[in-house]
């Protein structure tokens, strides 16, 4: 059985979604933030990097793995179960290529946006107006892609999806005074958003944890 | 054959390095980003985040495979080669996690502070000091883990190594007057600067493109 250690952020959701997507049984351990929960040794022992999403399994041979960082668990369940992932040729690394465009690049970025935006109470208007712009241009790259194809990595749905989906909503809500209008200007990028939002599991998934 | 498209930086070393240590032949195309050539629409053909590096690989089937995003190109090269991440089993997440912790935390929080640093003549204190406080932070990260195991993913020389070595490198010089003296203080990670330093593989990709 899989074990999320999670919280109600993009990175969380990423994990939820495909664990939605699979069908498969899971517990849920909601990893307060607001209380730094994520500093405790026990979780530390799991994601050294003190950030969540992490996840625990427990291995056929009775001994437990876990795996942090959102692009590593992604790759880990959909290598374990054969989904959201070629398995080898050149759609393999289409998606993967996609994935770590979001996890190097659309995740930090907006991350820093919203910073910079809401979180920090000084302000840098050099530092909003420079990850407002890179946010800007790193939808645009990925309005583009998706003006080619139906799904980030060609005509199929994977993780790369799944990765970015909870950052554009975040981009779309709480970022919204900064970003919808740019997000509405971009034709395949709305379509995306409705085509992958309709999906259950997505649905499912975008609710973990229920705080 | 592999042709490289690069430039003189950390994640352009990364495949440069990967490139060597594999010991196979491969074209280099210097993308000179001072005069904007990563714009140029035969290079957004095939890396449309306009970013180096990329690669572009001749398959066996006469058709040709182009790969950007520098977690995903040296995905592909181990994966292909069978060397230096794990085909399967734990070993292989443990591989992952870091390299996505690399791809994810360190490249990106270590490019804002050289931007904020070094390339932005306007200043801001909040983000200088943002940036340092958290590349401070990844590097404590690596520390521990490499007093843990002699490599990043555990007892072998990965791709996850491949991945962070040309950033710490960056952080000792590029960066040294924010972080030289934080880096002498951690002897983990010193160990390992000089441990991955020694491959000559590794300094051969640290000297590509030539220019």
């Amino acid at each position: 059985m899989i074990t999320l250690h999670t919280w109600t952020t993009p990175n969380g959701r990423k994990v939820s979604i495909m664990l939605e997507e699979l069908g498969i049984a899971y517990d849920v351990n909601a990893v307060n933030l607001g209380k730094n929960a994520q500093f405790a040794p026990e979780f530390l022992a799991i994601s050294p990097n003190n950030k969540i999403p992490a996840i625990t399994d427990l291995l056929p041979d009775g001994s437990s793995l876990s795996v942090f960082e959102s692009g590593a668990i992604l790759t880990y369940l959909a290598e374990k179960h054969g989904l959201f992932l070629d398995a080898s040729g050149p759609g393999r690394y289409k998606q993967l290529e996609w994935l770590n465009w979001q996890v190097g690049g659309l995740g930090p970025m907006l991350g820093q946006l919203g910073f910079f935006e809401k979180f920090s109470k000084e302000k840098s208007e050099l530092a909003s107006r420079r990850f407002a712009t890179e946010a800007d241009r790193l939808l645009m790259v990925m309005d583009a892609a998706l003006s080619r194809n139906q799904y980030l990595g060609g005509d199929t749905y994977s993780i790369a999806d799944i990765a970015a989906y909870p950052w554009v909503v975040t981009a779309n809500t709480f970022l919204a005074d900064v970003l919808s209008a740019q997000i509405a200007a971009k034709p395949a990028l709305q379509d995306w958003l409705a085509r992958v939002g309709a999906r259950p599991a997505v649905q499912r998934g975008m609710a973990i944890p229920a705080v």
